[in-house]
C-alpha cells in the first residue's frame, strides 16, 4: 500500500503541485487564495463569502505556555490552509494520524478566511485574571447587556476564543474548524459551532444584495469593504483607541436570530413591507422605485411617512443612530426541524464588526428591540462578543501583542 | 408603496422577465434547469446537485381528499420552482400572505429537483389502512429491519411522504422545502427535515470524485446515471415488479451516519486505508496506482490480501453481495455542537435509490453492520424508507396512480 510518508507526500505533490509548482495540478478558480498575512484579519474587509463555519472554543488549560501554543499552531495552520495547502502532514508517519483530516484535499483555497476573536472570560478582570490580561484589556469589549426580546441560550453563546472560518465552499470552511479543533487538543476544546450559507449582507461594491431567508434583500447600504474611509472612521480600532495590540483590528458581535417563519409567512406582503421599510421584489425603500435610490426617512404620502416610524431600516439607520455603522457580515441558518415543532429551524447567523460596540451595536440593538416592526418576527437565541487583534505578519502570531 | 397586486407582478415581470421573455432578466446558468416532467421523477438519475434539504411530512388529515389535494398542490409548486417560477404569487393580492416566501427570487432554476416518495404508513396495512392503499402497497416498501450498532432518533425518521430538494444553490433548496411546508397546512406537517451539502458520492461520469467527511474519495464505483441498462436492472421498478403505479418509480432508503470523528481523526492514515480498502490521497484501491484501476478483491501482498477481509469496499462491493447494486446519492452534514459535547457534529446523509430495498439495500447493510472495518467509526442516528413512484405527466400529480 501506498500509505508510507512518502506515498502521502508524493500523493500530495500530485494533488497540490508541490510547492514550487504553482498548484498546477489544481483546477483554475477565480479568486482563490485571500492574503492571510496583513495589518488586518482576513475575513472582515473580505468581500463576503458563500459559507460560514464558527466555533467558540473555551480555553481548558490555565497554562499561558499552552495558550500561547495553541494560538502559534492555530496562525500555521490558518496560513497554510488559506493558501490552500494541508497543514501537519509532512512531519508525520503513516503510522500516525495526521493533523490534516484530508477532507480539503484538491478544493483549492476557495477564498478561505479565519478570523479569531478573543472573548471577555478570557481577557480576565480584576475579579477574574485567568492569564495576566486584565490590564491590557480595552474597555470596548464588554460583556453584552440584555435585550428586549431575546432569549439566549448559554450552550450557543459565549467562548473564551472565536474563530469565524470563511469560505466559498462549506466543506472547506468545515475543514478549518476540524483542523482547528483537533490543534487545540488539551489546550482548548470547542465550546460551541454555527454553520451558514448565503451572505445576508452587500459587503462589497462587486457582490449583488442578496436576500435573506424572509425573502428581502439585505444590507443595500451596509458599509463596503472597498470604503475605506468609513471603514477606518467605523470598523478598524485607531492608535488611541485603547491597548496597542489592539490597533488596527476590530470587534465582533455574533447574534444566533432565529425567524418566526410561521408568523411571518402569514403576514401579508404588505406587512412584511411596512416592517422592513422596502419593497418586497425590487428592495426599494418605500416610496421609491429602485433598490438603490436614497432612503429619504421624512418622505411622506398623503400625510403618512413612507417609510413608518417602527420600520426596520428606519431605526436601523446612521441617521437616527447618531451616525453610527456597523459592518454587517451574516449569514443564513437552516438547521433539522425534530418531529414536535412541526416548523422549520431557520434564520441569521448575524455578524457584525465595529470599533467599539458600546457606541455602535449596542445602543443600535437596543433600539431595534425597543420598536423594530421586525422584531416580532425574530427571536435572539444565541449571542457572542469578541476583540479580533490585528493580522499576523511572517514569524508571528495572531494575538501576539497581548503576550507582550 | 408598490406593494399591489400589479406592483408585485410588474416587479417579478422585471425580475423573471415574464412568462414569455425566456428570463432575459436572469444571469445564464450552466445548465440550469432539470426538467420535472417525465417517465422518471428528477432528482434521481440527475447528476447529483451541490445542496439538499430533505423534508419528511406526517399526513394530518384523514381525508383523502385533503391528501390528493397536497399532492397536486405540491407537483405544481414543484414544476414552477424547477423552472425557476415562483409559485403562488400571481392569484393574490397585496393584503394576502402570498405562497410563495421569495427567498429565491431571481436564483434562478438551480437545476432544482424535488423528489417525493410514501412512507409504509401512509400505503397502510391490513391492520391500519388509513386511506384505502394497503391492497395498492409493494411488497418491496417494508419497513427496515433493526441493524447492529444503530442507535436511531425517532425524531429524525419515518414519515408519510418525504420530499428530497436538491440544488446547486442551498438558498434554493431550503425554499422548495418552505414553500411545500407552507401548502401542507391543514393536511400534513413537518415531522423532521436534514440538511446537506457536498456530495458523497459519485453518480455521474460527468463529476469528479468528491471527498466525504472521512477525508475520502467516496463513491469511485457508484453506479453512474448514465448507465442505463444498470439503472434499469438495479434502480427503476420494471414492469410486473408490483402494483402498476410503481412502475418507472424507485424505492429510497436514507441514513443519518454521524461519524465519531474524534475516533477516526486520531487514527493513522494506514489504519483509515485499511478500513476503507482505498488510499487516502489518491483514492486507489489497495495494491493499485489509480482511483480508477479495477478493485482486485483477491490481490494479495506477501502472503495477505491487499484490501483487507473487513474492508469497506469489499463488503459493500456487488462481488459479495448477489451483484447487486444501489445508486448512492448522500450529502454531508454538520451541524451545531452545543456546549458540552466539545465534539462537531458531522457526518452523512445516505441516500440510496434501488428496485428492492429487500434484496438490495437491507443486506448490504446487515453485512456492513456485521464486520465493517469503518462500521466502529460510524453511528446510524435516523433512518426511513419511502416508495417513490413514476413522474407526473403534463396535468396530472405525484403519485396519481394511487388513487386511480
Amino acid at each position: 500500500m501506498g500509505a508510507t510518508m512518502l506515498g502521502i507526500g508524493a500523493g500530495l505533490d500530485h494533488v497540490f503541485g508541490g510547492p514550487d509548482a504553482e498548484n498546477q495540478q489544481l483546477p483554475k478558480v477565480a479568486n482563490p487564495e485571500v492574503p492571510f498575512y496583513g495589518t488586518h484579519q482576513a475575513g472582515i474587509a473580505t468581500p463576503s463569502q458563500d459559507f460560514l463555519s464558527f466555533a467558540a472554543f473555551d480555553i481548558t488549560s490555565s497554562s499561558i505556555d499552552d495558550l500561547r501554543d495553541v494560538l502559534k499552531q492555530w496562525t500555521a495552520a490558518t496560513a497554510a490552509l488559506a493558501a490552500g495547502r494541508p497543514y501537519g502532514l509532512s512531519e508525520e508517519g503513516a503510522d500516525v494520524a495526521p493533523t490534516d483530516t484530508g477532507e480539503a484535499f484538491g478544493t483549492g483555497p476557495s477564498r478561505l478566511t479565519i478570523t479569531f476573536g478573543f472573548g471577555p472570560g478570557l481577557l480576565g478582570s480584576l475579579a477574574e485574571d485567568r492569564f495576566g490580561f486584565a490590564r491590557k484589556r480595552p474597555h470596548h469589549l464588554a460583556d453584552l447587556p440584555g435585550f428586549r426580546g431575546e432569549s439566549l441560550d448559554p450552550k450557543r453563546s459565549g467562548g473564551d476564543v472565536c474563530a469565524q472560518a470563511c469560505a466559498d465552499d462549506p466543506q472547506v470552511a468545515f475543514h478549518a474548524i476540524h483542523v482547528l479543533a483537533r490543534l487545540a487538543s488539551g489546550a482548548a476544546t470547542l465550546r460551541w459551532t454555527q454553520q451558514g450559507f448565503g451572505r445576508t449582507s452587500s459587503t462589497s461594491r462587486e457582490q449583488p444584495t442578496p436576500r435573506n431567508l424572509m425573502g428581502f434583500k439585505d444590507g443595500t447600504n451596509n458599509l463596503r469593504v472597498e470604503e475605506e474611509r468609513e471603514m477606518n472612521k467605523h470598523v478598524w480600532v485607531q492608535r488611541g483607541d485603547g491597548p496597542d495590540w489592539m490597533k488596527g483590528g476590530t470587534y465582533m458581535v455574533v447574534r444566533r436570530i432565529k425567524i418566526l417563519l410561521d408568523v411571518w409567512d402569514t403576514t401579508s406582503i404588505e406587512g412584511q413591507e411596512r416592517a422592513v421599510g422596502r419593497e418586497k421584489v425590487s428592495g426599494a425603500p418605500l416610496g421609491r422605485d429602485g433598490e438603490h435610490d436614497a432612503v429619504d426617512l421624512k418622505a411622506k404620502k398623503n400625510g403618512e411617512l413612507s417609510i413608518p416610524a417602527n420600520a426596520h431600516i428606519r431605526l436601523a439607520s446612521p441617521e437616527v443612530n447618531g451616525d453610527q455603522r456597523i459592518l454587517r457580515r451574516g449569514f443564513s441558518y437552516n438547521e433539522p426541524s425534530l418531529a414536535g415543532s412541526g416548523q422549520l429551524d431557520a434564520g441569521l447567523f448575524f455578524i457584525c464588526f465595529q470599533r467599539d460596540p458600546r457606541r455602535q451595536f449596542v445602543p443600535i440593538q437596543r433600539r431595534l428591540a425597543a420598536s423594530d416592526a421586525l422584531g416580532r418576527h425574530l427571536l435572539h437565541t444565541g449571542s457572542g462578543v469578541f476583540a479580533c487583534p490585528s493580522g499576523a505578519s511572517r514569524g508571528g502570531f495572531i494575538g501576539e501583542g497581548l503576550f507582550a
